[in-house]
């Protein structure tokens, strides 16, 4: 019986954190699941990238670790307005998954809610592996490449994050 | 030729003022609608309650008061994005009503454009009353649980209410 | 222990039929959730009244049989794009129900995957207590009052039902 | 006082028809209002053409008939789930009208229980002014342009509006 | 070849801003679009009036500038959840357009990486040109009415703006 | 330059014809992408199962077929209401491709209006590779278990996929 794990993120960006911990989880289970989260999101402060951006950095952050990816599901979740029926919507969206890896205090509490494991990923409290920390980087020019693997950095590179991210965060002065 | 008011309120969670407007509202008119707005939320600070809860805490807590529930009509109300349609929306959700009872300020204004009579209930100037205060003393272990009817306690007890707002309070400190 | 049952059905129009399926269903628990699904739709050939028409007509449908109203819940609920979620949506919309009762394959697939106990209502074999069968004799002027309790007729007259259905019939001969 | 009548169809696409309409309803109102329903419609059988191309199309249309434009307002109406409030939707997308002009039987139904007064245009009993005959001509490469106004026909070869009829035309016998 | 150029803002009143910027783009292209933002929203701070409403405000403030409305197309644009389709919403509302005005940095930025041309409108600077600043000043009782065109100024005392501002800014003291 | 081929499809369910052109296309490109369209649907005769049974399903059909899985994204792509927004809509969802695959007259038009490549994968002419008809003869009690991959059908089995569509295709007699 093959075993999976679903680790729930909103990937803005995939930086090493999240490759520690899909390695760890690919010792406790068969296969894993990302879950990206808030899919529909993009070209905002708090979710610069899309779904599809995201899906690529993370296969290619995986693959860069050495993760094979044929034990690897990636799959966007597009928010709910009602969190009560979140859980069977992700359910919907899944193969199959009997543990759940999540560091946000509503995920971990609607799957505790339906009777699922919760696991909170073991590490991370060190700031820099804080999606929130990386933008603001980002955005004030700071140092935060070598917070996201190398191939991540490629596609960032490709795809001007930097300048996406410090567009946005200019001030509407006008028209409203 | 029966008479209908509306009281529209979120609910989250319903508590003893609620109760006292109920009973007011009732003395006016012949039946009672309990509008229970925001009714797609759940699971949030602002909403930790579901529709379905909500309604089975209003009705017991009505109940427990002596208000005889064949009087009373308990509709949940989804939100709409667009507040120009929330009256029509609301209307053809429910039974229909003469007169509308709200605190809140766009409520009152969308029905009073619409040419509805809106009441504003006359009490709960106590903060006691307030859900806000209710929710904040809840996450913070403070006294109360006397501003709720005893069934609604009952109700809040089974579903681990409290748990379920400390929990939801947590600072997510990770994958994003 | 409180039990509940909740039976589940578009009620377009509420018939004779629903009120003595509602009398069996009591006979088995405490209290009924009357689920009135398709709650969005309206003004159509199949689903020609609001939600909140149908609340109003099942509720004094069901007084007039003599059931009592506080052993109720009419609940409406609106269709969601998604099926895998729909059984989710029908739990955070209604008090906790332990048995569900419908005709609708779709609605005892959706439950009996969930690991509800579904149980088909025992009769309506006859097609006179199909709605299908009602609305199309509404539309060709067929007899049809019979079929509908005394309280519900009168509320279909006054917000002249027939009227309704036979305009909406009528062929858009034009502007597309 | 400014009196507007609004004048709700498809548009799939604007014929002779239409614009005969529009000039008789500006002889009774100071400003006309055409709605474009199903707005978010496109690249169907029933609606082949994207609102801003309907859009662009009625206004040639218009001009080329000598209608002063500066008398005319264009307004895309999306589709809502709920017919019951589709009135409120129209309301708020447009400025305000007091006289509706429409043959479609909803649309007519709708309005007339929001109390306004409904006005079916009084001609196309012609089969040719129906949009669904000019959708039908194009696909089958029988004579359709003489039923559009000349500037619209010229939009509808820039967008290859027959190819893309045809080809939606076509059957999918293969991957599902 | 009929060149037009689309501004795109949410006209939380119109004002001689909007107007002057629409008369230097009329300068520069055929045609003007003006694109309607956020339109789905109303009776909120940041929003309190209805796509309709800004629509007539528009039109009246551009033809008492002077300017030939049958130059210009007003289209309304509610908002989507995806960002990352946003331009392509756009696309399908409006009649074709090349040049793009905005002083949003969101809208600048789908729009540059769509590969169209966007130009910042070149003044505004003056914060009496914002939006957020009259609607300030008309909650708080302030001097405002210059800042709009005359006939925006009749139809927002029509509409009694100033009262539905103030009613909305009211603190929401209770029930919930 | 990684060169990626997109094959869109419904894949309800995944069969041998599905998996034949994944083989050709990666003989073509260096990666696959296999959109699975209309993701949010299931519990259907249309649409049976949901986006997460079709996921494990296609992914195991393509590991039985020696396909090597790191070179393949899969990717839930759930129906937006408009058309025009669709191909945006699926270039957010997913790695960036320069080649369509599909034999569906909308998507084929649509990809085609964008700009895209579009090719009609050049075999399943034989209705056995016809989704409809597997579904068809589930239903029926036919012959179908050969159409799929071993790995699917066991998948199928242990969702029980055959009694979901029979359940599924049963006369609603009743409540409506």
């Amino acid at each position: 019986m093959v075993t999976r794990g679903i680790l729930i993120g909103r990937f803005q960006p995939p930086h090493k954190g999240h490759i520690e911990v899909s390695k760890q989880i690919l010792r406790e289970v068969d296969e894993l699941i990302v879950g990206v989260g808030s899919a529909q999101e993009s070209h905002t402060l708090e979710n610069p990238f899309t779904a599809g951006e995201r899906i690529l950095m993370i296969s290619k952050g995986l693959a860069e670790a050495g993760i094979d990816l044929s034990r690897v599901h990636i799959i966007p979740i597009p928010d709910v307005k009602n969190h009560a029926i979140w859980v069977s919507h992700v359910v919907s969206l899944s193969p199959p998954f009997s543990a759940v890896y999540s560091g946000n205090p509503l995920v971990k509490r609607l799957f505790k809610e339906a009777g699922f494991k919760v696991k909170a990923p073991p590490m991370f409290k060190r700031k820099e592996y804080w999606g929130a920390e990386i933008r603001d980087r980002m955005i004030k020019g700071k140092n935060w490449e070598q917070l996201v693997p190398k191939t991540v950095l490629e596609v960032m590179k490709e795809i001007k994050a930097a300048e996406r991210l410090k567009d946005l965060s200019k001030t509407d002065y006008l028209l409203s």
